[in-house]
């Protein structure tokens, strides 16, 4: 066995302690990072904080702001390296400096060029110690959504579905009512609240007539956006009419109809996104689009044409799947109709793969293996 | 905490090694149950068996001649009720008198209406004390394919797929090498030689031309059984010709041509059952001639044709599915096509399920749930 110092345990258990504080915001920071950060002096918490939101206070700027004077000789633990930069606030490694913090344990390195390190070197000019590195992969993991998309432009996609262990989304007849369990169904509208945007197709839209909204205890609704090539969409649709605060987006092409994109656009919450091609909304540039307005995770639950789609693409990152232990049988629907690939070998491969059997259902987690 | 009297747990630590035993004679004693026993004096093993084969001596027994006449006066440990009837063997529970045995534990009694209680009853007459009841569910595990087939007189059916997280079985091109690991399918490997019977369609044979034999170490070839109403079997067919002592069995109807029959039958080791039905095998029937043939357990490989008709036939009891991390897409085959349910509500449950990661595939092990 690995003997573990003292000093490093106590390490972890505050580290441990940053990176709980850190995922209280899940889905709340876009385009932000989730960061927490906690002050200790003899061994006692002092200070403690996290990142509530894209434009307000970072984790440091709390936690120094609860221990005040105390600040002084204390260790400072932070899930992410610490900004340099001015952004909408002032630099945290400044605030550290200021308030003589004597030792900064970072989990990881910002991954955003405007920082990459740069926190740290301004740190150690200033005569503090610094270790980086500790739990690196829970804070890697935890941040999955902001490194995805502040290092690729793109955002972080987590495709969901719920099949029977047949691999069946519907019986022959097309009864879908219910696949997975209620506390399945529940979990899955609280990954709606943990992401900035819900995706789905008009074939959704059309067949199941979704609200879209969160339905889970004090989840906030994403915003929905849904793929309409021809703008197909029926105006009485309830993505379009139910009352939520959350915006509706319709991708759709050059096939729409001018007069029914004016109509659309004109409702509260609404808007009408118009790519120049011919017959489907280019996937790639679409998913752009969204992190270009701040919105950097995206919830897949659309039916098997888009869902494939966007695998095809290589535009997803994670799945999350619900199977529920029964059978159906027959040819009706699969997960994933809109996947084409020939060969068994070049199959999509999952990483990572979790399986939570406690619920009743399996719930598998895995990530997308990049393409080499 | 529950306190455990020391007596109490050597129990259980004696019994645990007596069903240890029992299990090493899996797939070997149909029609007979598995069974082991252990004797204990003074807390020391004295003397082990198990029932190896159907038609050599039980495992009281084999324990009995190993303790020799140390037996007097000791504790026996059998994981299922001793018998007290003459079949191709004399009576165990009269042995076990005359070796005055002190004290009988049993997991289970003898569902075999010709057992079912006068084994433990005459140990009982002859003052022997009698423990019923210690590890039961593990012991009825142990001997599902016993208690089906003597309960029932059906065959303990075990159905056994390979598909991808996305519920497919191939690719839309027909593609199916390999979906799950080596390691996997190794395993399938060895349920082969835990069956009596392996059971296929005519389709497999038609399309994947297997040889249905057991190709893992020290393992025994099941009996094949093809299901072919038309009787549109290839003679050159590898379940026809491949080297094996295993039979094969070819189950048809009177659509069948009757020369084709005669020159089937006529094959080393081929043989031929023709049902009296126009297009369909009886498939219940033809379930109840495998236990008049003292066949009790069938691992069914069959494609989603021959699978969904035995589940909607109600005769599948345990799953076996091994799912590879992978996803394919498309509109191929699924596993179950033949299954036809049509609502949700409806759909064939499993319970006890269990799922083992080790292999990097998800092996899901689960049981039928009766329909009340």
């Amino acid at each position: 066995m690995q003997k573990v110092s003292s000093s490093t345990s106590s390490d972890e258990q505050f580290m441990r302690r940053a990176l709980e504080l850190a995922a209280k915001a899940v889905g709340r920071t876009s385009p932000n990072p989730l960061v927490g950060c906690v002050l200790v002096k003899d061994n006692q918490i002092i200070g403690e904080g996290f990142h509530l939101k894209a434009g307000t206070p970072h984790a440091e700027v709390h936690a120094l702001s609860t221990a005040g004077d105390q600040a002084n000789g204390s260790t400072a633990y932070v899930t992410l390296e610490p900004c340099s930069h001015f952004g909408r606030t002032p630099p945290c490694a400044d605030a550290l400096i200021r308030a003589k913090i004597k030792r900064v344990v970072v989990a990881m390195m910002d991954p955003n060029p405007l920082v990459a390190g740069q926190g740290l070197d301004r740190l150690r000019e200033a005569g503090i110690q610094v270790d980086l590195g500790l739990m690196n992969l829970e804070a890697q993991r935890l941040n999955e959504v902001f490194i995805k998309a502040i290092s690729t432009g793109l955002p972080f996609v987590i495709y969901k579905s719920a099949m029977t262990l047949d691999g069946k989304i519907a019986t022959e007849t097309g009864d879908s009512r219910w696949i997975s369990n209620e506390i399945s169904r529940k979990f899955a509208h609280q990954l709606r609240s943990y992401c900035d945007v819900i995706l789905v197709g008009s074939e959704t839209v059309h067949k199941d007539n979704p609200a879209l909204t969160c339905r889970s205890i004090n989840g906030k609704d994403p915003i929905r956006l849904i793929i309409d090539g021809s703008l197909r969409i029926n105006e009485n649709a309830k993505v379009l009419t139910s009352s939520t605060a959350s915006h509706c987006i319709i991708a759709t092409t050059l096939s729409a109809s001018k007069e029914k994109i004016k109509r659309l656009d004109s409702l509260p919450r609404v808007d009408v996104w118009q790519y120049d091609t011919e017959r489907y909304v280019p996937l790639n540039k679409l998913m752009r689009d969204l992190v270009r307005n701040s919105w950097t995770s995206v919830l897949l639950e659309g039916g098997g044409g888009l869902a494939g789609a966007m695998l095809q693409e290589n535009l997803v990152d994670k799945v999350e799947l619900f199977i529920a232990p029964k059978l159906v049988g027959g040819n009706g629907p699969s997960p994933l109709s809109g996947l084409h690939i020939e060969r068994m070998a070049e199959a999509i491969n999952l990483n990572d793969l979790s399986v939570d059997m406690s619920t009743g259902d399996l719930h598998v987690t895995g990530y997308i293996q990049p393409k080499v």
